[in-house]
């Protein structure tokens, strides 16, 4: 089915060089032989740990063994796994029209992805759905998988169940070693979903759920001003290279269809649309087009190419539009503002609440998560919390239930902007309404006056949301309010999150989280800067700006830096009292008592 | 008194322009028509509110109506009040001596600050601190200043109660309106301080407290690897603009008096250091030389300059050193090592425990403050809350107790690095332990994977800190365990900070702090962009965000922004949403449903 190859990548690179010091481990599955999950593995000068491994998203990007090459997409192993459980059919698939393109002169065209795949579909009433089989009792291989990643391929920790006892996970239920059967039990009452479309056979799942290690999306799409499929398809292998879990394409321009497909058949990651905006597109950018069949068309369309989950603003009903009327910032996001006009216009129901039992039915064939959009969130601190923003919550409770009835797995977006002092009031109210189906949310912002830099006033409350018990963290870039983010604004928005959410991380007490820091801290310690900066979350800024003011190699190995000078470092003062000590005869008195009282009074260096 | 002018500004210039669209104002004490507070005033295109205020620690720098000569240093109208008190004599100051900068050589000398002031002190045993003052019943002009300075020279507002009570204080007594009685007070019970060096006469007081707005500290300072005289008082200067309510010049390195002078001669806001420091230089580098002498000899030499607060880790005891014996980054603290190494050394109790005393009869002459130093503060995740930590802010609290006894100004500094569910327990012990002093920490930071992006690892604790009750966060810039922050990285930290301080007074319910997150929400509700970057921390980098994907004038007020194109703006759906419904007749009708529920649908642009 190839078609010829087109010149697409004549620009744009895609980043496939391995981390420093690291390399791609693939450990097999003592759950299952035929499953290898991959992990990033960190070579450091520690004596007693010569390598540390780390929770890798990034796909074969980062497998120097890996050729790879986007006009043939990424290998789709995972295919395997859902054809050999049989409950699905391959099919014609509907064909691209004009209109998925933007109604698009053949000039305007970008180059299609050059492998025609047939999609696959559930046959009849049999389990198609991961909650499906949950429920039914099946681990499946994705299951598997997502335990042994959550483990990080460890056994289990000697401490783990004092690590969680000293964390405060809020009444979530984090348990010391996540077995595949443990992941098929939250699954199966809702409580954790693996965004996994049959169709996406180039995943590498992941799981999202209260009781799992916090994970982090990372938005990109092209607009109608700005951005090409070839920067898309660099900015998703950036993303998950930093450390995103999820992408969500959220392309609004033209070439709509095409940008998607090159993004799935790249991609190791869930991929996460919002449907309407396709949808819009087809109705030439007025809302009040939209209708049930001009929908159900493109949810059929995404669903064939594998998106894994959709956000669908089911909730923004008629009667909660006036409820906005006195905010000052009203409809904030686009979804929400769409289908507010739609009812508005119409005055009628919102067609997607009117047919969510079919939006269910189109969506459990192939397995595509739902992502219920809180399309009335909170655009300012003044707004947070508000009616229209908790009528819609509740909303979105009640299509939980219909959408499991149904057998789809469920997570449900949050704000927003919200001040510190509100945060806990939200995830409560979540888990509450909603039958603790994952919380997913937008940072949220805790102040609004500091565009520019909403990467931080939302990484504080994300940090603090993602410990009260959301399981996944929506980035915000520099760029947030401002315009469209450029891949630097992209790495700062993954990093910040991800320090969102490991820092939630370590606060629930997951039994492995704290490692890094130690293993980073220990690092520190010894001065061994270059384990220090291999460690971190991004090693080449670190080491950049450490350069900036002691850019010789000397200085890499040099037991001081440039914040205090060698005299006035404190690990170098705390190391030359140690030498001293060992130096100096009369000391060495004193200095047994202070061994006696705990074994010995630093950290040795070396 | 003036000496020669020397070309000490050849290349470094000091920033002097207001922010845009922003003047400089000063509103007339009610409670004191001689006191004049500053404020800044940002124009903006709001027909019902044209301007708005915000707290401005900038100094006379940002006044297009002040000249600026470094080298003449800041007017010194606070002088007259001191002087006024008739409670302070001027005296020969003790004469810099060659080990004050170092034992240069006269080629190495920096330039002196041309004018020499002869020093003050207080007389016997009269008061001379704002704490004696507020004991005795006395409200100070800086007690009135502050009062106006928090109010931001606002009357009550109408909803201040309401405010007050939306919020969590977590046990605080913030007031509607703040009173210069109600600062007396808080200054009397110990609960809040104003670090005010009677030689410092260039001051605009600040007032540090739970119960007032949460201040923040840049760190400034050369090393000896890097840094200049004049880099440093452009740094002061740079910190200030953004919003540093406080700086601590941690110089280390050469021309350590000098460098101070020039600083405190054209400071506008309270200036800290850590006496230590300097004394060590004396010693050449040796803690174990330190003695009583030179340490004394160094604190009188700093308060004749006018330093307003004093790090001093008198609670590194001898007994608490065991205690980091098992610790994974023992001793973090430049000043707690040096402590520990002295201890250590001479295996004798800590000078500066045992002396603290007299260390109290020098600072209340002076009315410098103390900021008890956490010289044992966890330098890791692993270390955090710790037996060493708590054993020396226990401490700490005791030797609150023999300052507030003396006569003297006393915060407490805390840590450091602290996940986040150990952050209030932090909180909770330095209120109960230290009767309340005001808490001063360093971030802390939430994990340690992420140098290079600490001031984000730290602005997520500093926010819940603050939150919590910190009354003063010491910022964290990107260059934290790597290097010398450079002029940029300041601005990031002070900016960082500003957004934790500032949605730690949302959360907790000062009446004022949501007018600026609501005039901007506003701002760019309408599409008012450039009133959008005006009000925000950093106007600059906001501005020159937006221009990057959309760059011409005209997009400055168009509806849209490059983050979804013309077609996908909410904000402008809802806008047209509006439009439709007063074009069309048929709807108008099914509106004013809508209006009779609410008023108005969306609030209104234009």
């Amino acid at each position: 089915m190839n078609k010829p190859v087109p010149p697409l990548f004549g620009t744009a690179k895609i980043t496939t060089t391995p981390l420093p010091n690291s390399r791609k481990v693939y450990v097999t599955s003592e759950f299952d032989s035929s499953i290898r999950v991959p992990f990033r593995e960190i070579a450091i000068e520690d004596p007693a740990n010569p390598s540390f491994r780390v929770y890798d998203a990034s796909g074969p990007y980062t497998d120097a063994d890996v050729e790879i090459d986007v006009r043939k997409g990424l290998a789709r192993p995972r295919t395997a796994w859902v054809e050999a459980r049989g409950n699905t059919e391959a099919y014609d698939g509907r064909p691209v029209k004009p209109e998925d393109n933007g109604d698009l002169k053949v000039s305007q065209n970008a180059a299609e992805f050059p492998i025609l795949i047939k999609p696959l579909r559930g046959i009849g009433d049999a389990p198609v759905t991961q909650l499906e089989y949950a429920r039914a009792g099946i681990i499946t291989k994705e299951m598997i998988f997502v335990a042994e990643r959550e483990n990080l391929g460890r056994k289990m920790l000697a401490d783990a169940a004092a690590k969680i006892a000293d964390g405060n996970s809020f009444g979530a239920a984090i348990p010391p070693y996540i077995t595949p059967e443990f992941v098929r039990e939250e699954i199966a009452r809702g409580r954790a979903i693996i965004p996994a479309n049959i169709n996406h056979g180039e995943l590498e799942p992941t799981i999202i759920g209260r009781n799992f290690l916090v994970k982090i999306n990372a938005n990109i799409g092209n607009s109608a001003v700005t951005s090409s499929i070839e920067e898309e398809v660099e900015k998703l292998v950036w993303s998950i290279r930093w450390g995103a879990d999820t992408v969500m394409d959220l392309s609004t321009g033209r070439n709509i269809h095409t940008t998607r497909e090159w993004i799935l058949r790249n991609s190791p990651v869930p991929i996460g649309t919002v449907p309407i905006y396709q949808a819009l597109e087809k109705v030439h950018g007025d809302p009040t087009k939209l209708d049930w069949d001009v929908f159900s068309d493109t949810l059929i369309e995404q669903c064939e190419q594998g998106v894994d989950y959709f956000t669908i603003h089911a909730g923004v009903r008629l009667a909660h539009v006036p409820l906005t009327a006195k905010r000052v910032t009203g409809i904030v996001s686009r979804g929400g503002s769409i289908m507010a006009g739609w009812c508005l216009a119409h005055h009628k129901e919102s067609f997607l609440y009117d047919r969510f039992g079919d939006i269910c039915d189109i969506m459990r064939k192939y397995d595509v998560s739902f992502s219920l959009g809180d399309g009335l969130r909170p655009g300012s601190i003044a707004d947070a919390n508000d009616a229209a923003q908790f009528a819609e919550l509740e909303t979105l409770g009640e299509l939980t239930q219909v959408a499991w009835k149904k057998g789809c797995q469920v997570m449900i977006e949050g704000p927003g902007h919200v001040p510190m002092h509100k945060i806990k009031e939200n995830m409560d109210k979540q888990l509450r309404e909603c039958g603790e189906a994952p919380f997913y949310t937008l940072g949220p912002l805790t102040t609004d006056i500091a565009p520019g830099y909403d990467h931080i006033t939302s990484a504080i409350g994300a940090a603090m949301i993602g410990w009260f018990g959301t399981a996944m963290l929506c980035y915000v870039t520099p760029k947030e309010h401002l315009g469209l983010p450029n891949r630097d604004d992209v790495k700062v928005g993954v990093i910040t999150y991800k320090i969102a959410a490991h820092a939630a991380d370590l606060a629930k007490g997951h039994p492995a989280a704290q490692l890094r820091d130690d293993a980073l801290s220990k690092a520190r310690f010894e001065f061994r800067w270059q384990d220090q900066f291999n460690l971190s979350l991004d090693p080449d800024t670190a080491c950049a700006y450490h350069d900036e003011t002691l850019p010789k190699t000397a200085h890499k190995t040099a037991h001081f830096c440039s914040m205090c000078g060698p005299k006035f470092c404190s690990m170098k003062i705390t190391q030359d009292i140690r030498d001293k000590a060992a130096r100096d005869e009369g000391m060495a008195a004193k200095s047994k008592e202070f061994a006696e009282a705990g074994a010995k009074v630093y950290v040795p260096v070396d």
